[in-house]
């Protein structure tokens, strides 16, 4: 069973596709051991995360550069994330509508991603869905984030190329978020770029960029000096030179030792997501009995005992051979 | 020395709280004893969770909601949690002018928070400093968030009173946010109500909320209906009823079994919280020799292994007794 629905994931079919990202979703048994089978073929497509504020036109920009991709021949799988919708575990999708084009054209993958349950796992369960889509041999991957907190990060960072998105003037909130992921972006897109406010701030980015110390050294990673493309994604403007800026950024990759160390620290960042995840649902299965966290909750909750020395306990009766 | 730290924070010594919040945000050795020392003192005052888009100006908010509280003689605590800063650790304080008149009250203690390295725990950590303000006596705690990603819902959702600040017209992007932490807000703010939109924005977000379920039944939590407060934060207005709007929400709770219910569902996140934390923190200083957890991580860059089967290798040597 596994094994045919691994056969049809590479060979691109679209139900095994969607069938084994719901089973990633789900926690269902056989999700590892697909995830094992196909990981030897991922990586040899290009991953791109694009993050930014909400408000700033992700999922246009996302559906213009798919829709570009496909007219240079290439297939794309795009997969939206939604960590702020953790009751629902909704899809996006439903709610907005994307382009006709894309979703009836059998070279794209569209699916949504979002947060189900106490035991999180989002960054997870994403970085998985991707690999699933870059076995398939999709040529390029897009994962879109609504949110930009820790999640999205983690996500985005996870991809080959990293875009973030600003919009011009947006008060100082945005200044406070553009610091803090100036780090992660290859490439930086200032969308809705036809409005008041752009040259100003496009300059401040600059200022950003040069003042900001990026872990592998001031005002680039590397060598490479994150491009500011600007584009007007509902008019299709700027597209091409979005592009551009992303190819150059792979072919960068390609060439420079340095990517070995980033690959490096995605894959350690990988690892520590699924060991985080299977320990806590070790402990859970194992450690307590049905219905005891429930019960050691209201105990916490009516304060007659504390939640430390719950951990404590719970991690004192654990041993590793 | 933990024990002299203790009186000090009960005696709400803001140096002491301020190295309790450090250690917490460290993992230093002795943050656990901290904790658990302060635990039974806590859950008394009243806790306001704050989020909302970037630009929604949910630091001016919090500034008057502040000052507000000061001038009708309560003790506020402020923490304000940046999770886009995962690089820095910095203090988004420093990048960002609170009002001097805040910063300089003795009643008045204001902090930041920003995520650190791989291991994250930001709302682990940001919930343990609340405890520690609320363990302080501060009358009024007042969380604020930057992004709106999955660590911000947990944090808001810890509170005792959630707020969710909405601005006029953010476009398309706002809406999928607005259905997302529709469940979370016990009182929805609309800021910069003097903006055009604002009737259009109120008008939406009744038919959301009308729309959401709300896992306790649709249009209310147990009979309570989130209240819409319009405000303009910058100019003061609306701060009055904003703060009527808290108070009665609290008076609700206090009054309302449901309110037991939220308090454990509150309390289970947070001992699965510090599970996961303290697990992963166990296997990875048990499990792994120094240096092999980043070996690891350069064969699952270069391919020649897979993440899943080293997660499942490391998960197979713990036993729990």
């Amino acid at each position: 069973m596994t094994a045919s629905l691994v056969d049809r994931i590479l060979a691109r079919d679209p139900r095994a596709i969607a069938r084994a990202i719901s089973k990633i979703e789900n926690d269902a048994p056989d999700a590892n051991e697909i995830l094992k089978a196909i990981f030897a073929r991922t990586g040899r497509g290009l991953t791109v995360g694009v993050t930014g504020a909400p408000g700033a036109g992700k999922s246009s920009l996302v559906d213009k550069l798919a829709l570009h991709y496909r007219s240079i021949g290439k297939t794309v799988g795009v997969i939206a994330v939604d960590p702020s919708s953790p009751f629902s575990g909704g899809a996006i999708l439903g709610d907005r509508i994307r382009m006709q084009t894309l979703a009836n054209d059998p070279g794209v993958f569209i699916r949504s991603m979002a947060t189900r349950g106490n035991l999180g796992g989002l960054a997870r369960a994403t970085v998985d869905a991707v690999a699933v889509l870059e076995a398939a041999g999709y040529d390029r991957t897009l994962v879109e984030t609504v949110g930009v907190g820790q999640d999205e990060v983690d996500i985005v960072k996870a991809a080959d190329v990293s875009v973030v998105v600003l919009v011009p003037g947006m008060g100082d909130d945005i200044q406070a978020i553009k610091a803090g992921i100036m780090e992660i972006g290859d490439i930086f897109v200032i969308n809705k770029a036809d409005r008041e406010g752009v040259e100003r701030t496009e300059r401040e980015l600059i200022a950003l960029l040069e003042m900001s110390e990026r872990s592998d050294g001031p005002g680039g990673k590397n060598g490479w000096r994150p491009p500011i493309v600007r584009t007007v994604a509902v008019q299709s403007k700027g597209i091409v030179e979005f592009v551009e800026a992303i190819e150059n950024f792979a072919d960068f990759r390609r060439t420079h030792l340095a990517s070995l160390e980033r690959r490096a620290n995605v894959a350690q960042n990988r690892i520590i997501e699924l060991l985080r995840e299977r320990l806590l649902r070790l402990a859970l299965d194992e450690a307590l009995a049905p219905g005891q966290l429930r019960e050691l909750a209201a105990q916490v909750a009516s304060r007659s005992r504390d939640p430390y020395s719950i951990v404590d306990e719970i991690a004192g009766r654990i041993r590793i051979e």
